[in-house]
């Protein structure tokens, strides 16, 4: 096969189901509302499930509402994996995780009608509630398919809305048979916008992802002392609003000092009653620190800690804090991420082996087979925002190379023999 | 008449009225929740008034819902006023407002039946949305009652529930024809609970009131970048929870280096998307200072906004402020203030001139009329909170007091002369 009648998927047909898909939940100002397991999580599914079921794909739902489409419809062994997730963060952009599904599905689509004889299967997969927005953990899918979190409890968790992940499945009609957690996969392979800066700042094309850094979320409550605003001296005070803001501006100095690439958010504040004349008797956040080594980790944690405890004793207050979700880092397989760098320059593209700021479903596939990421620029780095957007050629030019990537991976006799792929 | 069978009030018939009116609204764990013109209010207000018209007064409701019950009933020249209010912040304590009001009822019983010879009428009232829990700004009603805020205006009020205050009254049925500004009363006496630890500490039965500290309530929108926890490095980010908490800790700072009496509370925070995952686009946050000396207040005033300007500039984000309330520091009366103080000591209790951390209603009243009020201890210092308590030896004491000095106002020739009342 040369150059000139290579396959190469089409990205008008891409880019028009990455359209139809944004149309559910739209918000109607560039960005996408469907959080996980809602009507619009299931209108969502069911759109792309009728598109895997168009191109003759087999399509399997697990326990906990993850969907995978196989080619060919009847394959028995581990396939080469692909895929990301449909749900969004409440106001969120439209190709944070779609693309990754859309993109896999339109290599299939590729594979399928190019004909191309396959060494093994190829699969692309949606994993359920990726985004942390409606229930803690987020990746709590993609966990649950590896193995990390048993099937009963991600059904039991409970939403920020009182919904439990099992009825809400249920509901939307997404309880499947296959059993959790599943065999893994020959390889897992996600395209992803960056939602960072660094690509656009530096003038990349492509990201060859080594790995994510390690999340640890938290939620603090702190209990004082309700009282009245006028009447209590300064010294008499027992105030949770104050050592919840106190511990905000520490965790931005504790970030600040570590230097990249230490985050640190708070990003969630609630005080009880939550009125303009009255000391609040109880404040409730969270804090979000990630970092690509889990001691440095594990240190700001221990100093936010610290602090925390600190801070109680003088003003007089108690603090609860309450771990949310903790993924130590990842590092991919190095033969993947050399393959996806090879792959992005022979494609003439400008590569950078860098970090994710971000958790993804590859992470969680990394405890099972060998696994990658692909990344394209976020414009901004703007993400998790209707402002999110990437350029209409990275979007295809990380089409592009996870179809490469993928194909190599379906085709190749032995591709983990030595790392090295086709030049 | 001799001590001995000088009328007195009855403190089991004031206790029993305390308890039934706590009754309405009680939050089972001490607390009462009567929000200003909410269905419980209503409840409240119907109490009262049956009240009132069984002891014969005339009760008179003003456009925004102040009452007012006048002995006899046939006055027409301006009584001497007693009062306070019986709505409650969301989760309050029972003596609040209410004992102002109850202890002033029993006052105007202990004179009717005591067939005290007045020189001038008598009346107790409780006023519309004295806490600011519902309504911005607090003490509406008595505001518009002394002509310091246009009936208009208070009446399209919006909650922060999204009821307006004209519905809303009309809806609870407490729309009268007095109209308002109200002719001022001669003169305006109010019994409340301190709501603050002075007079515990100092082992003080009485407060005379020297006036109420000045007040400043704002609201703050601080907008920024809405951007993902996770991959936006810690220089890229223009984040309103930072500011809003580095504010609320510039809050605190601020009234520790001012030294009392400036207090400063951050009560109230919102922040939007208000996700673990998502730097904030909007955090919204409010500030009240208080000073009993204008220029300080302001001093406050200034100092914030100059830290907010300056942390708008340094991290990219835009601050606006919004005035909820403004009330300067009121002066009481000389000769009112020496008139409780005088009387308190005449009836043996150890008393204490102080300035009012909260803002009452007498603060309004004192624009029209000579003006005083008696405070009692609080226990632990709390109010605003289920916890709020009062000892009753203490209550008996303030009730004891308000009726002595309502007596000498009401049947002396020319209370205001030199300010000597009896001895």
């Amino acid at each position: 096969m040369t150059d000139t009648d290579a396959p190469a998927i089409s990205w008008p047909r891409l880019e028009a189901r990455l359209a139809e898909l944004a149309r559910i939940g739209d918000t109607g100002d560039g960005g996408c509302s469907r959080l996980a397991l809602t009507d619009a999580d299931r209108e969502g599914r069911d759109l792309v499930v009728s598109w895997m079921r168009e191109l003759g794909l087999r399509v399997d739902v697990d326990g906990i509402g993850n969907v995978v489409g196989t080619w060919p419809a009847d394959a028995t062994e581990a396939p080469v994996l692909t895929g990301s997730h449909i749900d969004t963060v409440r106001t969120g952009g439209r190709y944070d995780g779609n693309l990754g599904v859309l993109a896999g599905l339109e290599a299939v689509e590729t594979i399928i009608t190019s004909g191309l004889e396959l060494a093994r299967p190829v699969a692309v997969a949606f994993f359920t509630g990726e985004e942390g927005s409606r229930f803690a953990p987020d990746m709590f899918g993609s966990l649950v398919y590896v193995g990390g979190l048993p099937l009963e409890e991600a059904l039991d968790t409970v939403a920020v809305d009182g919904a439990v992940v099992g009825d809400e499945l249920e509901r939307i009609g997404y309880v499947g048979p296959l059993p959790c957690p599943a065999r893994p996969p020959a390889a897992f392979v996600e395209l992803h916008i960056e939602q960072g800066p660094v690509l656009e700042a530096e003038g990349d094309t492509i990201g060859a992802v080594t790995g994510v850094q390690g999340i640890s979320w938290q939620e603090v409550t702190v209990t004082g002392q309700s009282n009245h605003a006028g009447t209590t001296p300064m010294d008499h005070r027992h105030d949770p609003a104050y050592v919840a803001a106190a511990l905000a501006v520490f965790v931005r100095e504790l970030a600040d000092e570590a230097g990249p690439p230490q985050v640190a958010t708070v990003g969630r504040v609630e005080l009880h009653p939550n009125l303009v004349n009255v000391v609040p008797a109880r404040a409730t956040f969270t804090v979000d620190l990630r970092h690509t080594d889990d001691d440095a980790l594990r240190a700001a944690e221990e100093a936010f800690a610290a602090r925390a405890d600190a801070l109680a004793a003088t003003e007089g207050v108690t603090v609860e804090r309450r771990s949310l979700a903790r993924f130590a880092p990842v590092e991919f397989d190095a033969g993947m991420v050399d393959r996806v760098e090879r792959t992005a320059r022979a494609r003439g593209h400008s590569v950078r082996r860098m970090p994710s700021g971000a958790g993804h479903d590859a992470q969680m596939l990394a405890r099972v087979c060998p696994t990658a990421m692909v990344f394209t620029p976020s414009v901004d780095g703007i993400s998790h925002n209707p402002d999110e957007h990437t350029l209409p050629a990275d979007l295809e030019a990380g089409a592009g190379v996870l179809f490469d990537v993928l194909v190599q991976l379906a085709t190749e006799d032995d591709p983990w023999s030595d790392g090295a792929g086709p030049a």
